[in-house]
Protein backbone atom coordinates (compact mmCIF):
# COMPACT_ATOMS: atom_id res chain seq x y z
CA UNK A 1 0.00 0.00 0.00
CA UNK A 2 1.24 3.59 -1.04
CA UNK A 3 -0.69 4.79 2.31
CA UNK A 4 -0.73 4.34 5.84
CA UNK A 5 -2.95 1.75 7.12
CA UNK A 6 -4.50 3.18 11.02
CA UNK A 7 -5.53 0.48 13.07
CA UNK A 8 -8.74 2.02 15.00
CA UNK A 9 -8.93 -0.03 18.10
CA UNK A 10 -5.22 -1.24 17.62
CA UNK A 11 -4.29 -2.00 20.99
CA UNK A 12 -6.64 -5.01 20.99
CA UNK A 13 -5.68 -8.81 20.08
CA UNK A 14 -7.00 -8.70 16.96
CA UNK A 15 -5.06 -5.34 16.07
CA UNK A 16 -2.11 -5.57 17.29
CA UNK A 17 -2.01 -9.04 15.32
CA UNK A 18 -2.63 -7.35 12.17
CA UNK A 19 -0.49 -4.33 12.76
CA UNK A 20 2.12 -6.96 13.34
CA UNK A 21 2.10 -9.03 9.83
CA UNK A 22 1.65 -5.73 8.19
CA UNK A 23 4.27 -4.17 9.63
CA UNK A 24 6.25 -7.27 9.12
CA UNK A 25 5.18 -6.91 5.22
CA UNK A 26 7.01 -3.17 5.15
CA UNK A 27 3.75 -1.60 5.17
CA UNK A 28 2.91 2.04 7.49
CA UNK A 29 1.36 1.24 10.27
CA UNK A 30 -0.42 3.96 12.91
CA UNK A 31 -2.11 2.28 16.09
CA UNK A 32 -5.16 4.35 17.20
CA UNK A 33 -6.51 3.81 20.73
CA UNK A 34 -9.02 5.93 23.05
CA UNK A 35 -5.35 7.21 24.94
CA UNK A 36 -2.21 8.52 22.38
CA UNK A 37 -0.19 7.27 25.09
CA UNK A 38 -1.55 3.40 25.38
CA UNK A 39 -1.65 3.54 21.52
CA UNK A 40 2.07 4.96 21.84
CA UNK A 41 3.15 1.97 23.99
CA UNK A 42 1.15 -0.54 21.89
CA UNK A 43 3.28 0.83 18.59
CA UNK A 44 6.56 0.53 20.07
CA UNK A 45 5.58 -3.59 21.90
CA UNK A 46 5.00 -4.07 18.17
CA UNK A 47 7.88 -2.30 16.91
CA UNK A 48 10.11 -4.37 19.00
CA UNK A 49 8.76 -7.59 17.29
CA UNK A 50 8.59 -6.62 13.73
CA UNK A 51 11.92 -5.25 13.81
CA UNK A 52 13.53 -1.70 13.86
CA UNK A 53 12.65 -1.08 10.61
CA UNK A 54 8.81 -0.97 10.88
CA UNK A 55 6.66 1.69 10.40
CA UNK A 56 4.65 2.08 13.01
CA UNK A 57 3.88 5.23 15.36
CA UNK A 58 0.30 4.99 17.71
CA UNK A 59 -1.85 7.66 17.79
CA UNK A 60 -5.44 9.28 19.47
CA UNK A 61 -8.10 7.48 17.07
CA UNK A 62 -9.25 10.60 15.50
CA UNK A 63 -5.70 11.51 14.86
CA UNK A 64 -5.18 8.51 13.87
CA UNK A 65 -8.38 8.50 11.16
CA UNK A 66 -7.31 11.66 10.25
CA UNK A 67 -3.78 10.86 9.13
CA UNK A 68 -4.61 8.52 6.31
CA UNK A 69 -8.13 7.16 4.45
CA UNK A 70 -7.03 3.18 5.02
CA UNK A 71 -8.83 2.27 8.28
CA UNK A 72 -8.85 -0.82 9.98
CA UNK A 73 -11.53 -1.18 12.74
CA UNK A 74 -11.41 -3.94 15.03
CA UNK A 75 -13.41 -2.63 18.38
CA UNK A 76 -15.19 -4.61 20.37
CA UNK A 77 -18.91 -4.95 18.91
CA UNK A 78 -19.96 -2.66 22.07
CA UNK A 79 -17.92 -0.49 21.03
CA UNK A 80 -17.98 0.32 17.37
CA UNK A 81 -21.50 2.20 17.16
CA UNK A 82 -20.69 4.70 19.58
CA UNK A 83 -16.97 4.88 18.48
CA UNK A 84 -17.80 5.52 14.50
CA UNK A 85 -20.14 8.46 15.94
CA UNK A 86 -17.43 10.07 17.58
CA UNK A 87 -14.80 9.89 14.85
CA UNK A 88 -17.22 10.51 11.95
CA UNK A 89 -16.02 13.91 11.52
CA UNK A 90 -12.61 13.14 11.34
CA UNK A 91 -13.05 10.12 8.61
CA UNK A 92 -11.86 11.02 5.38
CA UNK A 93 -14.19 11.53 1.97
CA UNK A 94 -12.84 8.89 -0.22
CA UNK A 95 -11.34 6.30 2.53
CA UNK A 96 -11.65 2.31 2.92
CA UNK A 97 -12.99 1.72 6.09
CA UNK A 98 -11.91 -2.49 6.67
CA UNK A 99 -14.72 -3.99 9.46
CA UNK A 100 -13.73 -7.26 11.65
CA UNK A 101 -16.34 -6.54 13.76
CA UNK A 102 -18.61 -9.55 14.72
CA UNK A 103 -21.74 -8.92 16.98
CA UNK A 104 -21.20 -11.32 19.54
CA UNK A 105 -23.56 -12.02 22.75
CA UNK A 106 -20.67 -11.56 24.54
CA UNK A 107 -21.03 -7.91 23.89
CA UNK A 108 -24.13 -8.23 26.04
CA UNK A 109 -23.20 -10.29 28.42
CA UNK A 110 -23.74 -13.34 26.99
CA UNK A 111 -21.54 -16.27 25.28
CA UNK A 112 -18.53 -15.71 22.49
CA UNK A 113 -19.86 -18.85 20.91
CA UNK A 114 -23.17 -16.89 20.01
CA UNK A 115 -24.58 -13.88 18.19
CA UNK A 116 -26.69 -10.97 18.32
CA UNK A 117 -28.64 -9.72 16.04
CA UNK A 118 -28.10 -6.46 14.19
CA UNK A 119 -31.11 -4.96 12.85
CA UNK A 120 -28.89 -3.42 9.60
CA UNK A 121 -27.88 -7.27 9.40
CA UNK A 122 -24.47 -6.82 10.00
CA UNK A 123 -22.24 -5.41 12.26
CA UNK A 124 -20.31 -4.08 8.95
CA UNK A 125 -23.69 -3.30 7.75
CA UNK A 126 -24.23 -1.17 10.86
CA UNK A 127 -20.70 0.68 10.36
CA UNK A 128 -21.82 1.12 6.67
CA UNK A 129 -24.41 3.41 8.16
CA UNK A 130 -22.53 5.30 10.30
CA UNK A 131 -19.97 6.43 8.25
CA UNK A 132 -19.67 9.54 6.02
CA UNK A 133 -20.83 9.70 2.83
CA UNK A 134 -18.43 8.14 0.08
CA UNK A 135 -16.68 6.28 2.91
CA UNK A 136 -16.47 2.58 1.62
CA UNK A 137 -16.66 0.05 4.20
CA UNK A 138 -15.37 -3.74 3.41
CA UNK A 139 -16.21 -6.94 5.69
CA UNK A 140 -12.88 -9.17 6.16
CA UNK A 141 -10.71 -10.85 8.43
CA UNK A 142 -13.39 -11.79 11.52
CA UNK A 143 -12.39 -14.98 11.00
CA UNK A 144 -8.63 -14.93 11.31
CA UNK A 145 -7.37 -15.92 15.03
CA UNK A 146 -6.06 -13.24 17.14
CA UNK A 147 -3.81 -15.51 18.57
CA UNK A 148 -2.07 -16.96 15.61
CA UNK A 149 -1.53 -13.52 13.99
CA UNK A 150 -0.08 -12.51 17.53
CA UNK A 151 2.57 -15.53 16.77
CA UNK A 152 4.83 -16.17 14.42
CA UNK A 153 3.05 -19.00 12.64
CA UNK A 154 1.81 -18.78 8.73
CA UNK A 155 -2.05 -18.40 8.76
CA UNK A 156 -4.15 -21.02 8.25
CA UNK A 157 -7.22 -19.44 7.05
CA UNK A 158 -9.02 -17.22 3.91
CA UNK A 159 -10.32 -14.24 4.27
CA UNK A 160 -13.57 -13.87 2.85
CA UNK A 161 -14.16 -9.92 1.34
CA UNK A 162 -16.81 -8.54 1.16
CA UNK A 163 -17.79 -5.14 0.08
CA UNK A 164 -20.47 -2.94 -2.20
CA UNK A 165 -17.29 -1.08 -3.85
CA UNK A 166 -15.08 -3.20 -6.15
CA UNK A 167 -12.48 -0.78 -5.64
CA UNK A 168 -12.31 -1.45 -1.70
CA UNK A 169 -12.72 -5.52 -1.91
CA UNK A 170 -9.42 -5.01 -3.81
CA UNK A 171 -7.57 -2.96 -1.09
CA UNK A 172 -9.07 -5.60 1.43
CA UNK A 173 -7.71 -8.34 -0.27
CA UNK A 174 -4.53 -7.11 -1.25
CA UNK A 175 -3.64 -6.50 2.53
CA UNK A 176 -5.00 -9.88 3.54
CA UNK A 177 -2.33 -11.75 1.22
CA UNK A 178 0.47 -9.54 2.77
CA UNK A 179 -0.10 -11.94 5.70
CA UNK A 180 1.73 -15.22 5.04
CA UNK A 181 -0.30 -18.38 3.40
CA UNK A 182 -3.60 -16.55 3.64
CA UNK A 183 -5.42 -16.26 0.56
CA UNK A 184 -8.33 -13.62 0.33
CA UNK A 185 -11.35 -14.33 -1.78
CA UNK A 186 -14.27 -12.11 -2.71
CA UNK A 187 -17.23 -12.87 -0.65
CA UNK A 188 -19.68 -10.25 -3.01
CA UNK A 189 -21.39 -7.91 -1.65
CA UNK A 190 -21.48 -5.96 1.90
CA UNK A 191 -24.54 -7.85 3.43
CA UNK A 192 -23.09 -11.45 3.05
CA UNK A 193 -20.78 -10.10 5.79
CA UNK A 194 -23.52 -11.05 8.23
CA UNK A 195 -22.38 -14.77 7.24
CA UNK A 196 -18.73 -14.53 7.83
CA UNK A 197 -19.51 -12.78 10.71
CA UNK A 198 -21.41 -15.70 12.62
CA UNK A 199 -18.80 -17.77 11.07
CA UNK A 200 -16.23 -16.50 14.00
CA UNK A 201 -18.51 -17.37 16.56
CA UNK A 202 -19.23 -21.12 15.56
CA UNK A 203 -14.87 -20.65 15.31
CA UNK A 204 -15.16 -19.74 19.06
CA UNK A 205 -17.37 -22.22 19.80
CA UNK A 206 -14.76 -25.04 18.07
CA UNK A 207 -12.03 -23.13 19.83
CA UNK A 208 -14.08 -24.00 23.17
CA UNK A 209 -14.87 -27.36 22.66
CA UNK A 210 -11.67 -28.59 20.98
CA UNK A 211 -8.99 -26.48 22.92
CA UNK A 212 -7.73 -24.83 19.23
CA UNK A 213 -6.92 -21.55 17.20
CA UNK A 214 -10.15 -22.57 14.48
CA UNK A 215 -9.75 -20.87 11.08
CA UNK A 216 -11.47 -21.58 7.99
CA UNK A 217 -10.94 -22.68 4.23
CA UNK A 218 -13.02 -22.17 1.31
CA UNK A 219 -12.14 -25.65 -1.04
CA UNK A 220 -13.76 -26.15 -4.34
CA UNK A 221 -13.27 -22.82 -6.19
CA UNK A 222 -11.27 -22.48 -9.19
CA UNK A 223 -7.84 -20.96 -8.33
CA UNK A 224 -8.62 -17.66 -9.95
CA UNK A 225 -11.20 -17.01 -7.35
CA UNK A 226 -8.35 -17.06 -4.18
CA UNK A 227 -5.90 -14.37 -4.10
CA UNK A 228 -2.26 -15.26 -3.03
CA UNK A 229 0.41 -13.30 -1.68
CA UNK A 230 3.49 -12.94 -3.70
CA UNK A 231 5.84 -15.37 -1.82
CA UNK A 232 3.79 -18.18 -2.80
CA UNK B 1 -23.82 -48.85 10.49
CA UNK B 2 -25.75 -52.13 11.19
CA UNK B 3 -29.23 -50.10 11.05
CA UNK B 4 -30.29 -48.96 7.19
CA UNK B 5 -30.57 -45.59 6.37
CA UNK B 6 -33.65 -43.89 4.80
CA UNK B 7 -32.81 -40.91 2.97
CA UNK B 8 -35.93 -38.88 3.58
CA UNK B 9 -36.62 -37.17 0.30
CA UNK B 10 -33.96 -38.89 -1.43
CA UNK B 11 -34.58 -38.26 -5.51
CA UNK B 12 -33.24 -34.49 -4.84
CA UNK B 13 -29.36 -33.87 -5.68
CA UNK B 14 -28.45 -33.97 -2.07
CA UNK B 15 -30.08 -37.05 -0.97
CA UNK B 16 -28.90 -39.01 -4.34
CA UNK B 17 -25.10 -37.87 -3.62
CA UNK B 18 -25.31 -38.98 -0.09
CA UNK B 19 -26.77 -42.46 -0.86
CA UNK B 20 -24.31 -42.94 -3.85
CA UNK B 21 -21.51 -42.41 -1.22
CA UNK B 22 -23.18 -44.57 0.89
CA UNK B 23 -23.77 -47.18 -0.54
CA UNK B 24 -20.23 -47.50 -1.99
CA UNK B 25 -19.41 -47.60 1.41
CA UNK B 26 -21.60 -50.78 2.07
CA UNK B 27 -24.24 -49.23 3.92
CA UNK B 28 -27.97 -50.63 3.49
CA UNK B 29 -29.94 -47.46 1.88
CA UNK B 30 -33.64 -46.88 1.34
CA UNK B 31 -34.17 -44.16 -0.68
CA UNK B 32 -37.59 -42.42 0.21
CA UNK B 33 -39.99 -40.18 -1.88
CA UNK B 34 -43.26 -39.09 -1.63
CA UNK B 35 -43.66 -41.29 -4.70
CA UNK B 36 -42.68 -44.91 -4.29
CA UNK B 37 -42.38 -45.90 -8.07
CA UNK B 38 -39.72 -42.79 -8.41
CA UNK B 39 -37.91 -44.14 -5.24
CA UNK B 40 -37.76 -47.28 -7.13
CA UNK B 41 -36.34 -45.75 -10.08
CA UNK B 42 -33.72 -43.53 -7.97
CA UNK B 43 -32.76 -46.48 -6.15
CA UNK B 44 -32.02 -48.15 -9.29
CA UNK B 45 -29.84 -45.68 -11.04
CA UNK B 46 -27.83 -45.24 -7.99
CA UNK B 47 -27.09 -49.33 -8.26
CA UNK B 48 -26.37 -48.72 -11.33
CA UNK B 49 -23.67 -46.23 -10.49
CA UNK B 50 -22.69 -48.10 -6.71
CA UNK B 51 -22.10 -51.67 -8.56
CA UNK B 52 -24.51 -54.41 -8.07
CA UNK B 53 -23.65 -55.17 -4.74
CA UNK B 54 -24.96 -51.81 -3.99
CA UNK B 55 -27.46 -52.93 -1.01
CA UNK B 56 -30.64 -50.24 -1.92
CA UNK B 57 -34.11 -50.27 -2.26
CA UNK B 58 -36.92 -47.44 -2.47
CA UNK B 59 -39.93 -46.63 -0.68
CA UNK B 60 -42.84 -43.83 -0.03
CA UNK B 61 -40.86 -42.05 2.66
CA UNK B 62 -43.40 -43.02 5.43
CA UNK B 63 -42.70 -46.50 4.48
CA UNK B 64 -39.00 -45.54 4.65
CA UNK B 65 -39.44 -43.99 7.90
CA UNK B 66 -40.96 -46.96 9.75
CA UNK B 67 -38.51 -49.21 8.69
CA UNK B 68 -35.52 -48.53 9.97
CA UNK B 69 -34.20 -45.73 13.05
CA UNK B 70 -31.66 -43.69 11.33
CA UNK B 71 -32.91 -40.77 8.84
CA UNK B 72 -31.42 -39.00 6.66
CA UNK B 73 -33.72 -35.63 5.65
CA UNK B 74 -32.94 -33.99 2.52
CA UNK B 75 -35.69 -32.15 1.50
CA UNK B 76 -36.21 -28.28 0.35
CA UNK B 77 -36.73 -25.94 3.40
CA UNK B 78 -40.18 -25.14 1.76
CA UNK B 79 -41.08 -28.83 2.32
CA UNK B 80 -39.73 -29.29 5.21
CA UNK B 81 -42.28 -28.88 7.77
CA UNK B 82 -44.79 -30.32 6.40
CA UNK B 83 -43.30 -33.16 5.35
CA UNK B 84 -42.33 -33.78 9.13
CA UNK B 85 -45.60 -33.33 10.32
CA UNK B 86 -46.86 -36.08 8.27
CA UNK B 87 -44.42 -38.24 9.14
CA UNK B 88 -44.57 -38.26 12.47
CA UNK B 89 -46.57 -40.87 13.54
CA UNK B 90 -44.32 -43.24 11.21
CA UNK B 91 -40.96 -42.07 12.54
CA UNK B 92 -39.53 -44.58 15.20
CA UNK B 93 -39.00 -43.62 18.53
CA UNK B 94 -35.53 -43.80 19.15
CA UNK B 95 -34.51 -43.19 15.74
CA UNK B 96 -31.30 -40.49 14.81
CA UNK B 97 -32.76 -37.95 12.12
CA UNK B 98 -30.04 -36.43 10.70
CA UNK B 99 -31.41 -32.66 9.20
CA UNK B 100 -29.19 -30.93 5.96
CA UNK B 101 -31.84 -28.76 5.50
CA UNK B 102 -30.60 -25.07 5.02
CA UNK B 103 -33.54 -22.37 4.94
CA UNK B 104 -32.51 -20.53 1.90
CA UNK B 105 -34.58 -17.77 0.47
CA UNK B 106 -35.20 -19.40 -2.68
CA UNK B 107 -38.06 -21.57 -0.61
CA UNK B 108 -39.81 -18.27 -0.82
CA UNK B 109 -39.03 -16.75 -4.23
CA UNK B 110 -35.55 -15.34 -3.19
CA UNK B 111 -31.96 -16.02 -3.99
CA UNK B 112 -30.28 -18.81 -3.14
CA UNK B 113 -27.38 -16.75 -1.23
CA UNK B 114 -29.66 -15.64 1.06
CA UNK B 115 -31.60 -17.04 4.18
CA UNK B 116 -34.72 -16.23 5.50
CA UNK B 117 -34.94 -16.55 9.67
CA UNK B 118 -36.61 -19.15 11.13
CA UNK B 119 -38.06 -19.12 14.14
CA UNK B 120 -36.84 -21.30 16.20
CA UNK B 121 -33.07 -20.35 15.17
CA UNK B 122 -32.96 -22.52 12.47
CA UNK B 123 -34.29 -25.55 9.67
CA UNK B 124 -32.49 -27.77 12.55
CA UNK B 125 -34.27 -26.58 15.46
CA UNK B 126 -37.44 -26.40 13.86
CA UNK B 127 -37.05 -30.27 12.78
CA UNK B 128 -36.55 -30.98 16.75
CA UNK B 129 -39.73 -29.17 17.33
CA UNK B 130 -41.88 -31.49 14.80
CA UNK B 131 -40.01 -35.09 15.97
CA UNK B 132 -42.05 -37.00 18.25
CA UNK B 133 -40.64 -37.17 21.55
CA UNK B 134 -37.05 -39.24 21.94
CA UNK B 135 -36.07 -39.16 18.16
CA UNK B 136 -32.48 -37.37 18.27
CA UNK B 137 -32.52 -34.59 15.92
CA UNK B 138 -28.41 -33.84 14.44
CA UNK B 139 -27.38 -31.42 11.77
CA UNK B 140 -25.31 -32.23 9.19
CA UNK B 141 -24.27 -32.45 5.61
CA UNK B 142 -25.42 -28.79 4.54
CA UNK B 143 -22.09 -27.62 3.46
CA UNK B 144 -21.13 -30.59 1.32
CA UNK B 145 -21.47 -30.00 -3.14
CA UNK B 146 -24.44 -32.32 -4.07
CA UNK B 147 -22.42 -31.93 -7.43
CA UNK B 148 -19.49 -33.31 -6.08
CA UNK B 149 -21.74 -36.02 -4.17
CA UNK B 150 -23.28 -37.38 -7.34
CA UNK B 151 -19.49 -37.12 -9.07
CA UNK B 152 -16.54 -39.82 -8.43
CA UNK B 153 -13.81 -37.40 -6.73
CA UNK B 154 -13.03 -37.46 -3.08
CA UNK B 155 -15.04 -34.56 -1.14
CA UNK B 156 -12.59 -31.57 -0.26
CA UNK B 157 -15.06 -30.57 2.95
CA UNK B 158 -15.37 -30.87 6.51
CA UNK B 159 -18.96 -32.01 7.95
CA UNK B 160 -19.51 -30.10 11.39
CA UNK B 161 -22.12 -31.64 13.06
CA UNK B 162 -24.71 -30.33 15.48
CA UNK B 163 -26.57 -32.28 18.00
CA UNK B 164 -28.00 -32.34 21.68
CA UNK B 165 -27.68 -35.87 21.91
CA UNK B 166 -23.75 -37.18 21.84
CA UNK B 167 -24.58 -40.43 20.89
CA UNK B 168 -26.56 -39.11 17.91
CA UNK B 169 -23.56 -36.75 16.98
CA UNK B 170 -21.44 -40.23 17.20
CA UNK B 171 -23.74 -41.54 14.63
CA UNK B 172 -23.36 -38.88 12.15
CA UNK B 173 -19.78 -38.58 12.12
CA UNK B 174 -19.80 -42.20 10.93
CA UNK B 175 -21.16 -41.76 8.67
CA UNK B 176 -19.51 -38.34 7.21
CA UNK B 177 -16.12 -40.33 7.28
CA UNK B 178 -17.36 -42.92 5.21
CA UNK B 179 -17.65 -40.05 2.29
CA UNK B 180 -13.50 -40.34 0.86
CA UNK B 181 -11.96 -37.88 2.23
CA UNK B 182 -14.16 -36.32 4.33
CA UNK B 183 -13.59 -34.93 7.72
CA UNK B 184 -16.36 -34.71 10.74
CA UNK B 185 -15.95 -31.96 13.47
CA UNK B 186 -18.36 -31.90 16.36
CA UNK B 187 -19.70 -28.52 16.09
CA UNK B 188 -21.38 -28.99 19.30
CA UNK B 189 -24.96 -28.20 20.38
CA UNK B 190 -27.93 -28.45 18.15
CA UNK B 191 -28.50 -24.33 18.25
CA UNK B 192 -25.02 -23.93 16.56
CA UNK B 193 -26.85 -25.18 13.59
CA UNK B 194 -27.62 -22.04 12.90
CA UNK B 195 -24.36 -21.04 11.84
CA UNK B 196 -23.75 -23.99 9.59
CA UNK B 197 -26.92 -23.67 7.59
CA UNK B 198 -26.27 -19.99 7.22
CA UNK B 199 -22.68 -21.36 5.84
CA UNK B 200 -24.45 -22.74 2.96
CA UNK B 201 -25.71 -19.56 1.64
CA UNK B 202 -22.01 -18.22 1.54
CA UNK B 203 -21.04 -21.32 -0.68
CA UNK B 204 -23.73 -20.64 -3.17
CA UNK B 205 -22.88 -17.23 -3.38
CA UNK B 206 -19.54 -17.89 -3.95
CA UNK B 207 -20.28 -20.63 -6.42
CA UNK B 208 -22.25 -18.18 -8.67
CA UNK B 209 -19.55 -15.62 -7.99
CA UNK B 210 -16.83 -17.49 -9.11
CA UNK B 211 -17.97 -20.82 -10.66
CA UNK B 212 -17.00 -23.50 -8.36
CA UNK B 213 -18.21 -26.17 -6.13
CA UNK B 214 -17.23 -24.53 -3.06
CA UNK B 215 -16.94 -26.65 0.56
CA UNK B 216 -15.14 -25.68 3.76
CA UNK B 217 -12.15 -26.93 6.28
CA UNK B 218 -11.68 -26.16 9.58
CA UNK B 219 -8.03 -25.01 10.11
CA UNK B 220 -6.25 -25.27 13.62
CA UNK B 221 -7.79 -27.63 15.68
CA UNK B 222 -6.03 -30.70 17.63
CA UNK B 223 -5.99 -34.01 15.51
CA UNK B 224 -8.56 -35.19 17.82
CA UNK B 225 -11.12 -32.54 16.61
CA UNK B 226 -11.20 -34.63 13.73
CA UNK B 227 -13.14 -37.51 12.89
CA UNK B 228 -11.17 -39.27 9.84
CA UNK B 229 -12.34 -42.78 8.21
CA UNK B 230 -10.50 -45.81 7.84
CA UNK B 231 -9.11 -45.07 4.62
CA UNK B 232 -6.92 -42.58 5.60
Amino acid sequence: MSRAIAVIGGTGPAGTGLALRWARAGETIIIGSRDAARAGQTAEAIRRRAGTNAQISGMENSAACAATDLLMLTVPFEGQAALLKQLKPTIRPGSVLIDATVPLAASVGGRASRTIGVWQGSAAQQTAELVPKGVSVVAAFHNVSADILNGDDDVDCDVIVCSDDPNATQVAMELAVKIPRVRAIDGGKLENARIVEQLTALLIGLNIRHKGHGGIRITGLPEAAYKIGSDR
